[in-house]
């Protein structure tokens, strides 16, 4: 969590966070007497939650309340924080948004894996595994990732890295090439599996 | 800053900062009696500069000082934070990596722009721009960066932006894509600047 975050959590009325954000350190941060909405716990499936957390905020902020909502990780790279935003500007209330570390970067350097390194690597790309390779919905060409010649972090993307391994060799890529699996990132519970992509591969036929 | 960053300062016998990180920040956060050493002003030139600051860590370390080192962003986003540990490493020094918030995520944020909207944009490929296409020394393959389907984030490339826009354009992009410049993100003086593809690179021309 970044200083100004904290800052901002501890001076607002409401905050808003969720499992994914760290619950307990809004409920550390914020001021006695704030109001603390756990949107995890909405009674809504997926989609809407994200309607309803919109609305809660506007609607606190429109009762002239100083709303802040705490996300995990940086709310800009795959956190849906442009759409919060979003529907703060058309129901013209004023906010502002404050980067936080993204598990993108985070993840990697508590392994002690460096994504750039002088003279070896000069470009990373960040992509979301959430959808296998060819799927309909996909907006990834993973035949041009294939080819680049940074680093590669993917994200969400437990279930379909086996998949997008076996298509990223397909488009000619080495089955030679080093991956680290890192969980849990940042907790205890982190672990750190060395692999290659090849073995990643064909653990998708295991 | 994080949290963890700032609590790392204020733990430190010893604290390395420099221009590129908030040398001020280090000043408020270390505790009375802590060495701070800024190590912007190291009478060498650039290269020298980093193998003498590793070698500041490392010397005050051996003489069982608690050293900090902080980086602008995060150290291992193009912040040269993995030669520091591998000096550490390789003097027997145990040390811990704690990410930072990095400029390549930051900066469109505190601009308004996200990398990354559901359904729009599933990867952002973040680049060093502080060599020209075509350079001896590049790593970076243009014509395939021309093909990826997400935000790109140039970094360090204010010099080369108007070479890199043509050949990007050069290799099949369309000069209408949008481009927004970020000069001295998250400071007073910050200035976005909205342009093209097309409009950035006869900037090279002029």
């Amino acid at each position: 969590m970044t200083v100004a975050g904290k800052r901002a959590v501890a001076e607002a009325d409401v905050v808003l966070a969720d499992h994914l954000g760290p619950f307990h350190l809004a409920e550390e941060a914020a001021r006695e007497g704030a109001e603390l909405i756990d949107v995890s716990k909405l009674p809504y499936g997926k989609q809407v939650s994200q309607d309803k957390i919109n609305e809660l905020i506007v609607s606190h902020a429109s009762q002239g309340k100083h709303v802040v909502r705490l996300k995990g990780g940086d709310p800009f790279i795959f956190g849906r924080g442009f759409e919060e935003a979003e529907a703060c500007a058309q129901a013209g209330i004023p906010y502002t948004v404050i980067p936080g570390v993204t598990s993108a970067t985070s993840a990697p350097a508590l392994a002690g894996l460096s994504l750039t390194h002088r003279g070896l690597v000069h470009e990373v790309t960040i992509i979301s595994g959430h959808l296998p390779p060819g799927h309909p919905k996909s907006l990834v060409r993973w035949d041009v990732v294939a080819q680049m010649r940074g680093s590669l972090v993917l994200i969400m993307a437990v279930k379909n890295a086996p998949a997008i391994a076996a298509e990223l060799i397909r488009c000619g890529r080495s089955p030679q090439v080093a991956v680290a699996a890192i969980e849990s990132a940042s907790t205890p519970q982190q672990r750190v599996s060395h692999t290659t992509l090849g073995t990643l591969a064909s653990d998708g036929g295991a």
